[in-house]
């Protein structure tokens, strides 16, 4: 059985995503707490938790350990990393701002490493949206073909080591699966989930909590 | 002054955006109601407006003239662009199932048109998400620079001879703007805006309720 460890990521100081909203309650719990707790369904370790520097330390949230974070989002990530055991075989990255994740998204990116041969996995939805490149000026410089694009969540599932390599070597993307790329290893995009929102707005929190009532 | 038209387009048959979402009632009002009035505050001239084969054409939905859409987006333009007079300098084409298009929104596609010299001109908005390109075994082939990508809404302004044009040339195109790129003509991208969403869920409409509640 592989060793699976999960890092949870509250965001350092300074984040576009503000604090406020990964700690905001949801159902009667902080936002966090729910992104924590999805993890469980997946680790056969431990969940690693990375707060902002200003952060009581002594709240784990569920979590088995907590660390604080850097000032960018990678840099969190490698201040989690560093908490987790040499002995990790999976490692699963998760924002805390997610907090309905699905057992079966974390399933999904867990099995393409574990059982894909995959170095890396992450859940993507399908765009909705037409998406142009805009050149400098603000004029479009192509339309892209948008059954080619998909739209990235966490959680994402990495193998500890080229995780670990990825975050040695690069540093600033804010996108872990990325820096794994940037190795020119295997990232596979697996079917991601709707409901699996990222809480940066109120409106945000209000559809979190509409999804959470029953019949949803 | 420019003769401006506009024209809305609630899908033909086959959509993938269902007619009942168009059809829905919001705030006491059809959803693509909303649609035609928001485009008052732009037009200088008339709107026409893009009904499924199966519709009662009877009701005008606050339109000066309705027809009958094709088997595609593109067709229902198409017919919307030949109710349209010769005379028309400026013609917008907006999305029935967008019901909360500012006045700030359509101001600013038609400005950078009858004002800026773009040929065309489209409100984008921020990509929230990382957007990664897949290759046919669902493997990352690409992870995108998402500073300049931009998410393309309606309404979308264009010189009325250059988008017929585009339509008199290419087809199955989902985006008008694409088809007058292909001309080789200029695109502008101006600011969105993150409340004009499009109505293709249940959950969609829930949230434009939200969002005409006092106070948002």
């Amino acid at each position: 059985v592989a060793e699976v460890w999960a890092i949870v990521v509250a965001g350092g100081s300074g984040q576009r995503f503000g604090q406020q909203k990964q700690f905001s309650p949801l159902g009667g719990r902080p936002v966090l707490t729910w992104a924590v707790e999805a993890c469980r369904t997946a680790v056969t370790a431990g969940v690693v938790l990375v707060v902002p520097a200003s952060s009581d330390l002594s709240i784990s949230h569920g979590a088995d350990t907590v660390v604080v974070g850097g000032p960018t989002r990678s840099d969190s990530v490698r201040h989690g990393l560093a908490a987790v055991p040499p002995s990790a075989d999976v490692v699963i990255v998760h924002d805390a701002a997610r907090p309905l994740a699905s057992q079966a998204v974390f399933g999904a990116v867990l099995s393409a490493v574990v059982d894909g041969g995959a170095d890396g996995a992450v859940p993507g939805v399908p765009v909705r949206d037409t998406v142009k490149v805009v050149d400098p000026m603000g004029n479009v410089k192509a339309t892209l073909d948008r059954t080619v694009l998909r739209a990235i969540q966490t959680p994402q599932a990495f193998r500890a080591d080229v995780l670990r390599r990825a975050h040695a070597k690069g540093a600033g993307a804010t996108d872990d699966a990325a820096l794994v790329e940037a190795l020119g290893a295997t990232v596979r995009v697996v079917p991601g989930d709707p409901r699996n929102l990222k809480i940066t707005t109120p409106e945000d929190l209000l559809t979190a909590q509409r999804l959470l009532e029953p019949g949803q």
